[in-house]
């Protein structure tokens, strides 16, 4: 419906507006009575839906409707899958239409910085590419439903510890490389009808009211349309983030609406800065009227199927040595592991959903098998302690040695990983990991299922033959197991983030979680695969792995220009074929490298991916266009991305240890990048500059003749010129005994500034 | 002599004041000729004298007077021998003053931060206590003689690359732990007569004018009372390095006295610091006069003797698989590498001297053997190229496989480190490393014998069976090498710095040599084996390993206290026990552990060491006394050494991997660091404040009535609470839909502020 947004606005009164900026309670916003204006409700989730049944008496997790539990963010990620999570987004919006719910709280792209944030089940991936795309895919998905989301938490809220205080030091280049480029493209592609503000500070300022990310970057830069509201208690002061950017405090403050017209009052806050917050705020509304659907309903068993399909391509199979799976279902299994009867499905927090249902792996297992009798059970340890217990291990070593395989069932039980606390270490339970090692100690085959929403140590994986990490696979967990187990699946999820062999390897692991409030991002730009492949480490997966139970071929990759300006685009297509016996999908990754750069820059780069499904023997040609943005880098200087002119790699395989193939390619930058020089610039730097070249030439020829050098002396001319590369300008006074003058050196940076 | 240095300022003109602050020329400073007082020589070195025979001729490093040359700084270090490197120091001054050399400019004590750094042989450690140390000895023994040392480059002189521009961008806590300590105790027990200021920025400002430096650390904080003299070239705007704190600018500046008699006159500058400047320059030139020695002399034969002494106690061995080394005088040895004939014994740039002799490593072998034809030599390559010769190849392996054992001479020939330039990598040329392997396959029994001023990657090291690091032994290498190979000298050696496994493994590696000219410090106090035990890595070898020819045992570790004030010290003793057959010297290292902290801290600090020479089956009890400084790290709000109350481990051991005895001990803080709260600090430190703490009790409960949580619900509860500690105090107001006030938050804060 066309409405005058001004118009209104212009009706209301100042209190009234005012009202408007902070929320009506809990979950629900303000609306304006006097003008028929309603209150709207926003709810979490964002992997199923999270409705407080009775809404406004405060947050409980727990009391929320049945929703169907999709995978967590994690495995969503895994999947690699775009089309796929825009179905999952598809499904969430028709929840929230029949639940009659505006806005559904997420996804979030916050990087995994490390693998010990409390949150990372929540968030996607350690590559900011990958988390913007699948990011966008969600949001797509459940706005193409007339509902909104909340692409949060903006930005760099990395840890759970002092996540209400914690200031992000972080550098521009890394900020708009890493953290923000995770939330730049689903901003540009999926242009969320709302952002939400994390709790932490980032370079001294509450992310809340960040002048800098929410109205330089996000509204000026990115061009963010919709309304920015505030994590539940992240305003510190109510005006400064109006003033800021911010346009939503949630959950509603009684005193805010007092304080913003004070401020309007004392021209301590500009009444247009609260027309455009109102503005945004009908915005919202509107949106959310004019797309509401009566009687909107959905069908909850095809959800459940879709979470079934989405839980099975998100599994990555991480190990599988002389094919130990599929498992044949007519040989007997011991299933050992609370974890098969209680399975770890999902994380706890603001995430948390009341599943409709919940499959378990056991059931399913024996359901999928030839008999249910050929499999056996064996708890082998309890899930509410670490402690070993020596008659359940016995137990589980007996199930084992009478079957022909293991299968155990690890993981991260309820209180390992949640929002509020990070994790303390990337361990299984300590009477976890003594039932692998014992049960692997007596039976051959053993497979490892593992229900954890991030990276862990795996001392034990050499003497087990398969992994399945499943990450924390939702309400259809144990079907999708089973399905993978037998081969009714065939995996395809891949890492979105790598598994380091120790905590200690990780690249904030000397930096996380900071001191008392600040946290200094030191690593920088090298967050995951960027740091391990720059330091040339082994890694216990890497980024981008994931087996599959058929195998795949990359050949001919062909580039459409071998030279382009930054201002143009490059194709890139690749064959793929399918060389094994059984259907199968697989991510094809492409990795961009700079081959040589006057700024420090990751060995390889994720700049792009696809999903492709090839029956056995079949062969395909992925495509991909690059653009500037694939070889750029974020110059601070010149506050844009840039390009330096030179030679790239192209990189295209399986993971990001795993390159099939790779091209190499010209890219002439177009952008010229300014430079002053200074008494105190190099002399090296001016011999390599054009202009300054020539007149560098005659000077130092003349300051060596100063010096006393003769033209035959090679070897002290040799040294002489390794030292004048690295000499200031002004050294060529200094050194010469009067032969130049302070004013000389003026005279020439006039004309060497000039002429720049 | 007494004089009254104020009164000759007084007498002085301003134009003679002025024309002080510069040097005569290159290696002169002025003198004031109408009072008298006479010009002055300085000159490079330190592990020798390179004075410059035509002196004033602009700087010509190989034009010296020869003179002994001593093992490098890096090699200096190895010894772990405080009273070994003051018998150096001793040596040198006599030298000097038989020359009139009035300041020998060193020693250098600044931090490798990087192994690629191109001085790093001219520094003696990663670790700021033992370089501290050694510079310390050093400075003692030459200014024993009345000469005066130089004490450089301060600081943070750490990479060769753009070494006259770039920033060192270092936080406060890491600059005053690692790379000022590195002066600090040197500067305290040394007294240096002079201390030189290195070329680049630190922070912001260039060290030569850097008023935090040199004013508020230097002179108000350690007490220095010596000449604060730049580098060559180092001065940038000589009125700005006045103001800053320095006194002397080198080489000489015709142009300098004019701009500092402008800058006074138009009081840019004040008088007062020209005439303490000038006080300083007087003060150093007495100094020199009052200690000449007249028709001063030294014996050159022992200087070198001295010189063998240093070299053989300075080299390392690396590795001594069964019992390979010493080598018997009897059995048929192949020599084989050109640096047997040709040894690099020192490196390039300033510290290069010009040696009285130098011993041939393959001269005094053949002269120790009990037969000189039990020895047998081949080159096996060039110096001069990393090309791959395969008849040099071939040859030594003939010579190696008709010889019992084969030592192999590998290292770093000219060209691959000097001052100027940092190095590329760290494997020994591609001619040698591939000689190693091709004669390690098909010889059992190989020595390989190391020339390199800094650490180097050993890929090959799996196959040779002994590894001795002579460092850049000086000019008494050859008979060093031959003592310590036959075991005439059991090497008593210990790296003061780790070898890692690859470049790509230290801390400095993503930041060095950082972008243009920013540099960015970001491996904080996490230099060489700080990083590599907190990041649990492995090393090739670590810092403080060494071999020796026989075995030693540590017992009794004794505490004489395990709680003290840190206004307390404690003594701590521990037996030493040569269990080997030979006699031999153990360097036993003391290293410290803060068990528990709340900023980041190393598993281990070296706080002390005692180098100790026992005879077979001899004993020893070795005795520390440690102090506040050796549990503290740098508090930057409270601008001093801190120690944080709690457990601290004292760790003894022969390396910094070999720990042998531990002991636990409490330190109890006399001084509190305060605390100011704010609205956004958090309930969980409110909660641990001994005097906020019975008022958050009350608060939060009544919050938790407020927000709908009964008693009874222990899981919310439990929640609630996780929520709570990490909840800003605001957020009291936020979530209590009223309960709370902002004056209720100003009001607390007011009584708990007041309190502290």
């Amino acid at each position: 419906m066309n409405r005058d947004i001004h118009k209104i606005v212009s009706q209301m009164t100042l209190e009234e507006k005012a009202n408007l900026c902070s929320g009506l309670d809990v979950w629900h916003l303000k609306g304006v009575e006097r003008l028929g204006i309603p209150s709207i409700m926003v709810a979490n989730g964002p992997n199923g839906l999270n409705k407080q049944a009775a809404a406004g008496e405060g947050i409980n997790m727990n009391a929320g409707i049945p929703s169907t539990c999709f995978p967590t963010a994690a495995g969503l990620a895994s999947t690699w899958n775009r089309d796929l999570i825009r179905e999952v987004g598809v499904a969430l919006g028709e929840v929230c239409q029949a639940e009659n719910v505006a806005v559904l709280l997420g996804p979030g792209a916050n990087i995994k910085r490390s693998p010990l944030g409390g949150r990372n089940f929540e968030y996607f991936s350690e590559d900011p590419y990958l988390s913007s795309e699948i990011a966008a895919s969600h949001i797509q998905g459940v706005q193409s439903q007339g509902v909104g989301t909340s692409l949060k938490h903006f930005a760099a809220n990395n840890q759970e510890h002092h996540r209400m205080s914690y200031d992000a030091i972080i550098d521009e280049r890394t900020l708009r490389e890493i953290y923000l480029a995770s939330f730049e493209g689903a901003v540009k592609k999926g242009q969320p009808w709302t952002l939400m503000t994390a709790y932490n500070k980032i370079n001294g300022s509450y992310a809340s009211q960040n002048e800098h990310l929410l109205g330089d970057v996000l509204r000026n830069e990115w061009g963010f349309e919709g309304l920015i509201v505030s994590d539940w208690g992240a305003v510190d002061q109510i005006v400064d983030s109006l003033a800021g950017g911010l346009e939503l405090e949630m959950p509603g403050n009684s005193l805010s609406a007092g304080k913003i017209l004070h401020a309007v009052n004392h021209e301590k806050l500009s009444e247009d800065v609260l027309d455009v917050a109102v503005e945004r705020m009908l915005q919202l509304i509107f949106m959310h009227l004019d797309n509401k659907k009566e009687n909107a309903s959905f069908d909850s068993e095809q959800h459940h199927q879709l979470a079934r399909r989405v839980a099975s391509e998100s599994m990555v199979l991480l190990k599988n040595e002389d094919g130990l799976l599929p498992l044949d279902k007519n040989r007997k299994v011991a299933i050992i592991g609370a974890l098969a009867e209680k399975p770890k499905y999902q994380g706890s927090g603001s995430a948390f959903v009341v599943p409709t249902r919940v499959e378990i792996p056991l059931d399913e297992i024996k359901q999928l098998a030839a008999n249910p009798n050929f499999i056996t059970y064996a708890p082998g340890y309890a899930l509410d302690t670490e402690d070993v217990d020596q008659g359940l291990v016995e137990e589980a070593k007996l199930a084992a040695q009478s079957a022909e395989i293991t299968v155990i069932f690890a993981g991260l039980p309820d209180g390992f990983e949640s929002e509020l606390a990070d994790r303390a270490h990337l361990k299984l339970p300590e009477n976890q990991r003594q039932l692998i090692e014992a049960v692997s100690s007596v039976q051959g085959n053993v497979v490892v299922v593992l229900m954890n929403g991030s990276a862990l140590e795996m001392p034990w994986a050499p003497s087990v033959g398969a992994i399945v990490e499943t990450y924390l696979a939702g309400q259809a967990v144990g079907s999708a197991i089973a399905h993978v187990l037998f081969g009714e699946s065939n995996p395809s999820g891949k890492l979105a983030e790598t598994f380091p062999l120790k905590l200690e390897d990780n690249p904030s692991y000397l930096n996380f979680p900071g001191e008392g409030d600040r946290v200094e991002y030191k690593e920088g730009i090298f967050v995951g695969y960027r740091y391990y492949d720059k330091k040339k480490m082994q890694t216990l997966f890497p980024f981008g792995h994931g087996l599959s139970y058929t195998t795949f071929a990359y050949s001919n990759l062909i580039i459409s220009r071998s030279e382009l300006m930054d201002t143009e685009t490059v194709d890139v297509q690749v064959t793929l074929t399918n060389t094994g016996t059984r259907a199968g999908k697989e991510t094809v990754q492409l990795y961009v490298k700079d081959i040589e750069s006057s700024v420090s820059r990751p060995d390889k780069e994720l700049k792009e991916f696809a999903k492709v499904e090839l029956q056995p023997g079949e062969q395909t040609t992925v495509s991909f266009t690059l653009d500037k943005r694939a070889f750029a880098y974020y110059n601070v200087a010149l506050k844009d991305w840039h390009v330096e002119s030179g030679e790239f790699e192209i990189m295209i395989g399986g993971s990001s240890r795993a390159i099939a193939l790779q091209a190499k390619l010209q890219v002439t930058s177009t952008v010229a990048v300014p430079q002053t020089f200074t008494r105190n610039s190099l002399l090296g730097d001016l011999m390599r500059n054009p202009i300054a070249a020539p007149m560098m030439q005659a000077l130092t020829q003349n300051f060596q003749a100063s010096m006393g050098i003769s033209d035959g002396d090679e070897k002290m001319a040799k040294i002489m010129q390794a030292a004048l590369v690295s000499m200031p300008l002004r050294n060529l006074v200094t050194f010469s005994q009067g032969a130049f003058s302070d004013e000389m050196v003026e005279h020439l940076l006039l004309q060497l500034n000039a002429q720049n």
